[in-house]
């Protein structure tokens, strides 16, 4: 293994200072020790994910339990990395290596990632982890999410740079957006152009069923096609086992295109729309269009910290209304989604959301994709979405590609 | 909604059959009713993946009881599908439309597809079950990946469709291999073909934490770095948060180029792996790469029906030590990966699996990647795999490219 090619990409302070903000929560809640499962959550406290678990105690030095590859992982985080050893002996492993913890002989509270650990999995570690002593295994996903939200300098620095290639590889692609083109031929054409970029070739999603490739490219009719997926718009797709985003559809004249692509740069994920028409748009889409304009500009002015998440999609649904929209906006009929815009960051549905009952203050760090949408059946999808990170003033815009109606000839 | 552009894709008489295999399986297990849960296991037993949750009674006719999109699965499946209302009112949902399982008094045994459903999700269902009777909720995984071994003629063929997807897309692409492009270049060359023929942007596999672009181009010593990816293959990958597959490494001559790549179309995945080389292979790679075809020739022998999953990894094993190649098997050192092949269908991690511990003969209709490599740290990885269906008589190959090491000038 030529070692030089693997080292630390994380900043080891920022790991330390991840490690130490989740011991304190973790304090608050009286929660003994988190076990982390799932790779994005090993990464973020880590700087590695590899195959393994990693065990942070309220107090004291976690340790990365690693499967494979140990070699690899050694190289990747500061943390103690140790070898997993045989999985049946994990409940003995881990009390061997934090005495502090379980050989005291009370009870211990143990939290994990349960909102993405499976179930089976679960029952399997509960199993274990009852021979390291009188575990309760609980749900720490809340916990974690919850600090996830907050960006590190480092962190937006890595979604410019993914917005910076999402930019370059659309204007790359929109020289061949032309009539009669399907939406498949040309999403593959934006993918090949990210891919050059560094797009590691796919978007991560924490919710369960949830996927998405980079995103979706739907014209005319197709766009308004409703689906399972859990945005404003669906998509026709390429049959029943991929019921969303681009179809074998040829892209025709004055129909809105709905171009919403992200990517994945170093871990990273941008999300972005943009609608473009070859000729023209119809009054209507085009008064629809301009109202997700001016939703966006008073979505900006309400993003301060301190304002609920959930007032600024109440805000926008009163808007929609206003325009005479509300039942175009993000969806149609039963299939409408029901929030204004979603954290992003190592995955695309990351906390907060702009949504009722999220009624968590905005607070200067988190970074929103924010995609103000409305639905025409039979004639298509039209908006806009940019992504932003909070700051003690005004949102800072992290999208670069310009904001405007994309008309071709 | 444009209704002529969404039918019902898989055969009505193949979803009745799954139905009625798997309450046939579900009655000797004692199991009263399947919940079904994950998109993929929805699509299996309905034709549609939209959201919701579908129940299968062990006698009577399945419910799939739907979020979104309610229209669309209508149009998709046979099944009766009904609003899943609200998530709370699941329990009383369920006992209204199934009275004659849950209004009957007694404890009823519920599985649902456990091993992929998030612990979470689990807790929450569990709980709402309880107001439809005296639930228990038990894993059903095992029975569903079981009956998803057996592939039917019209599965198959959505395989073969596939695999003349990715020969035709690699020999496009095999046109641009040259000395000095990058590992990612080439790989976005034969994705942007590949997406062109159909492919859905994406690879399902059921392991949690598993994850797979399109599969792996890698290159002399990338190719033999170590990874957390379950696999005989790491690669040096795109940093931390993508460490496997593809690197920004600039290909070479004389070292082996892995090409293990595949593409989903139509839901079904083909899995296959060649060796390339720009100039030649060191004598020791070369008898390596020998090897494996040799081991692919005495795979094709021993997979017949009745043979046990087990038998032919063991066979592989004593091959590779009969080849002076043991240390190289499957991966080195530590990282070495325990079996010589996998099931392909819905997912690239299906069953069964040729590995110890597997010993499950194998059956008509299964289909299996066969992968014998080899790796050698700062050199690179060897190997040849094909995919294959399992008949009464001999394998019958699906992939399509021609075996051989592909040499580049």
């Amino acid at each position: 293994m030529d070692k030089t090619t693997i080292t630390r990409e994380i900043p080891d302070d920022l790991v330390q200072e991840r490690i130490s903000k989740l011991q304190l929560e973790m304090g608050k809640k009286a929660i003994d020790g988190m076990l982390l499962t799932q790779n994005i959550d090993l990464y973020y406290y880590t700087g590695s994910m590899q195959n393994g678990y990693a065990f942070v105690p309220a107090e004291g030095m976690p340790v990365f339990f690693v499967k494979r590859s140990l070699e690899r992982a050694r190289l990747e985080t500061l943390i103690a990395v140790e070898p997993l050893g045989s999985f049946r002996q994990f409940g003995q492993t881990l009390a061997e290596r934090i005495p502090q913890l379980f050989k005291a002989g009370g009870s211990v509270t143990v939290a994990a990632d349960l909102d993405v650990l499976p179930a089976q999995t679960y029952f399997k570690l509960n199993q274990l982890l009852q021979s390291a002593g009188a575990v309760e295994l609980v749900d720490g996903s809340a916990l974690i999410r919850g600090q996830r939200m907050i960006k590190s300098p480092w962190e937006i620095k890595r979604i410019e740079t993914a917005a910076k290639a999402v930019d370059e590889a659309l204007g790359e692609a929109l020289n061949v957006l032309k009539e009669g083109i399907t939406e498949l031929a040309w999403i593959a054409r934006v993918e090949y152009e990210l891919r050059l970029r560094g797009h590691i070739g796919l978007m991560r999603m924490r919710g369960y069923n949830q996927e998405v490739a980079t995103g979706m490219v739907t014209s005319g009719a197709a766009a308004a096609v409703p689906t399972y997926f859990d945005g404003p718009a669906g998509g026709l797709g390429l049959g029943a086992t991929f019921p969303q985003s681009v179809s074998h559809r040829v892209i025709g004249r004055n129909e809105p295109i709905l171009i919403d692509v992200g990517c994945c740069i170093d871990g990273y994920i941008i999300d972005q729309t943009r609608t473009a028409v070859i000729g023209q748009l119809s009054e209507q889409l085009a008064h629809a269009y301009r109202t997700s304009e001016e939703m966006m500009r008073a979505a900006e002015k309400g993003m301060v910290p301190g304002t609920p998440c959930s007032e600024l999609y109440i805000a926008s649904l009163d808007q929609a209304a206003a325009a005479g929209l509300s039942a175009h906006y993000m969806g149609f009929g039963l299939d409408q989604a029901k929030f204004l815009g979603h954290g992003i960051g190592l995955e695309i549905d990351e906390w907060p959301v702009l949504a009722r009952g999220f009624d968590l203050p905005l607070a200067s760090g988190m970074v929103l994709a924010v995609e103000p949408k409305f639905t025409f059946p039979g004639q298509g999808v039209v908006g806009v979405e940019n992504s932003y990170v909070i700051t003690d003033g005004t949102p800072r815009q992290l999208t670069r590609t310009k904001e405007q109606l994309i008309v071709l000839p």
